[in-house]
């Protein structure tokens, strides 16, 4: 008998699960429905900011792969089809056509996130805009297209704060960041947030930080201020970065257990607590190698290879996601900036002794053209010299270097045993000492002082 | 009582030995001789490819720290002075000034590399340059300014052949470029060396691969043509690219145990056989983590960590080389290459069977503006899927991806725990399966079909 497999949610997560599942699985043994609630399946959600900066000319670029692709795969992709409700052996759709039931004996729950909305006065005033879907990033270009704002106002600080700061710079506006904490980026430290600071003033950002977000003013339904603890800032143009929160609304109601995050609990082969039933991507939460806690993390890399994994499950095979270490990287303009593991005030609160060192150093050997600066901050345990995390602010060239450290991390070795790693060198490339062997090094060197 | 402590090899090796040691002990507890029969100590011998090309402008550029900065630090250095002996408590030193004797109760061999030189008819023809030395490359542009050659041959195609290359052909010289082997970059698999030969053409290089070495004919002293097994090739200036051997002749005919690559062994603190002689550099032979056998790599990156390791290990700390897995990089012109672990052929030499999987990605998103292709080649055991060895050939943001593997590499992993591992992503730094993470996949689904 041909088993069902429902897929809720169209894109990285629900739609890589349908794809490996198909892989493994003929038409004439697995049926595969996937219900997408909006227009686009499959897309980068990631690029967005990229498409507003002008950097990607055309949305259909962020698409990888089109409805007719998956169909061609036998995978029925139903697009406008909101799923409302799950129960035992069936799910509840609302489509233009009217609600109805769809049978299944697997499930993939693969809802996604929900942008944070302020729950502030003004804050449905036309002109504020997320950009967390292809749609928001299409409505937001017109925006700017028919209404030449000249004031942005950025509202957050991280990695779509920043993305979308430099979007606006690149379109000519004067930008505004705001953020409730003292600093940009929460996920670095301080110090190496002020440098990320510092970039944006550099670009010309105007930075409102530790300022509330209190309300917006409107004139005509249109946005024209942000108020803030701090005061009023004029604003033709807001942007909404305050990060999202597990989707798991769907699977709360009907019984699945939710974790401490906020995001659906599943174990490592991605299962819920549920039979049959599974879940991937941003609605998740996973665990934090590092940490050894629960965390929520909306990415479209982690997402991708949850879905992956749940569809190898799904086809007969055996796939799982361990969970992460914490890495992230994004750029201002010229600045680049990466992390991966705990920050020091994360590693404290998970129960560490951290220490940390900074250095500097260049992308190349210090005598090349196009050497870069780089500064690596190396957290560690005090104890032991056991990498917690790293951080990196630089220029062309810096932040892909946390790869190697979220390998390193991944393994946890000590910052003593990292000096010997066996990184590449040539001029063009590194100094002879490679930036990630020098902060290790340092930490190393640290660590002997503490005795 | 003074202790005192004689370095033999004023380059990477040894100057970072005796800085290490001075770090950690005063001057009245240890003194510090390094004789250096050359003119410059401390200097980037990678660097000189680069100095030729005009990357670099000025040689002093490649020096990283003068004889007078270790003066400072009471590092007594002595230009012009080639050690020529090593009795039991004593040097013999040939300088300006004559031959004469130094004690030392420590000795550090930091000797080098030799370049291979060809044993045939005309090796000795003016126009014909090695690269090693920093005075070699001065030698070398002085040639190019006086004698405005046209046409260049480099002998030998790995790394500093294609350095070399690029170099003459940024001096506007004709190429050719020769090779008893079939393919350049023997460290490579053939199908991914014949990208760097693809490469080298589209440079305009001529290639003669699969021709040996038999002589040059010279006129009135200056070289005028390479012979070949292939016939005869015109040229104005001849550069050799033949790799180099350890070093160790003056170790070995003080009885010190020289290894089977040619290199002294010694242990991991790099302590040679003989009691309180220690040795660090191109002169040494290490152990390769992947094949388990001693291999001789002669790289600046290696000397620093090695001699480092001396010098902490002579100032009473703890330090040690455990070894490499192969990593190295390099590019011809726009073209990036890099390598770590085992290729397909060392991998069967060293008694595993392994199998390999190509895949073609982009450095950034594929809708990213500057995405560029990368080709990676995974090797790894057939058995297991354990990670043997991986190769990368691209262009603008490729190689450094290697780092990444190394460290993979490093600790054994599979290719299968590989596709977990939390690689940073955005869309300006990677597709959101990086490259290295789409090799590793197909690299584990390619395992699965071997059942």
């Amino acid at each position: 008998m041909t088993e069902r497999l429902v897929v809720i949610g169209g894109d990285a997560a629900g739609m890589s699960a349908a794809s490996q599942a198909r892989k493994r699985r003929a038409s004439s043994d697995l049926s595969i429905v996937a219900f997408e609630r909006g227009q686009h399946v499959s897309y980068s959600a990631c690029g967005i900011p990229y498409l507003v900066a002008g950097d990607v000319t055309d949305p259909d670029h962020l698409v990888a792969r089109h409805p007719a692709q998956f169909v061609a795969l036998d995978i029925d992709v139903r697009l406008s089809s909101e799923v409302v409700g799950i129960s035992d052996g069936f799910v509840t759709v609302r489509s233009p056509d009217g609600e109805y039931r769809e049978p299944f004996d697997q499930l993939v729950i693969a809802t996604g996130g929900v942008p944070a909305r302020p729950n502030v006065p003004g804050a449905l005033s036309v002109g504020i805009h997320g950009v967390q879907t292809l749609e928001d990033g299409i409505r937001l270009l017109g925006y700017l297209d028919r209404h030449a704002p000249k004031r942005a106002v950025v509202v957050g600080g991280g990695y779509i704060g920043l993305e979308m700061a430099e979007a606006m710079i690149r379109h000519g506006l004067d930008v505004t960041l705001v953020d409730a904490a003292d600093q940009p980026m929460r996920t670095l430290d301080p110090d190496m947030a002020g440098l990320i600071a510092d970039a944006l003033r550099r670009e010309g950002v105007t930075l409102r930080l530790g300022e509330r977000l209190e309300g917006f003013a409107s004139h005509a339904g249109r946005v024209t201020a942000v108020h803030t603890t701090g005061g009023e800032i004029p604003a033709d143009i807001v942007i909404l970065g305050l990060g999202t929160r597990p989707n798991s609304d769907l699977a709360k109601a009907a019984g699945i257990a939710i974790g401490e995050t906020g995001g659906i609990r599943t174990d490592r082969r991605m299962r819920t607590s549920r039979d049959g039933v599974w879940a991937a991507g941003d609605c998740v939460e996973t665990f934090h190698l590092v940490s050894q806690r629960p965390v929520a993390i909306a990415l479209g890399t982690h997402a991708n290879k949850q879905g992956r994994a749940v569809g190898i499950n799904i086809g007969g095979g055996y796939a799982t996601f361990p969970g992460v270490v914490g890495t992230a990287v994004s750029k201002l303009c010229d600045t680049e900036v990466a992390r991966t593991g705990l920050s020091t005030a994360e590693a404290e609160a998970a129960g560490f002794r951290p220490y940390s060192v900074v250095t500097e150093s260049t992308t190349r050997a210090g005598y090349f053209p196009g050497a870069r600066k780089i500064k690596t901050k190396i957290i560690a345990e005090r104890t032991t010299g056991r990498l917690l995390g790293a951080q990196i602010v630089g220029e062309e060239g810096a932040a892909k270097r946390i790869d190697a450290l979220a390998v390193a991390l991944w393994h946890g070795m000590t910052v003593e045993e990292m000096t010997s790693l066996d990184l590449s060198y040539a001029p063009p490339f590194a100094p002879v000492w490679d930036p990630v062997l020098i902060a290790a090094r340092k930490a190393a060197e640290a660590l002997g002082s503490f005795s």
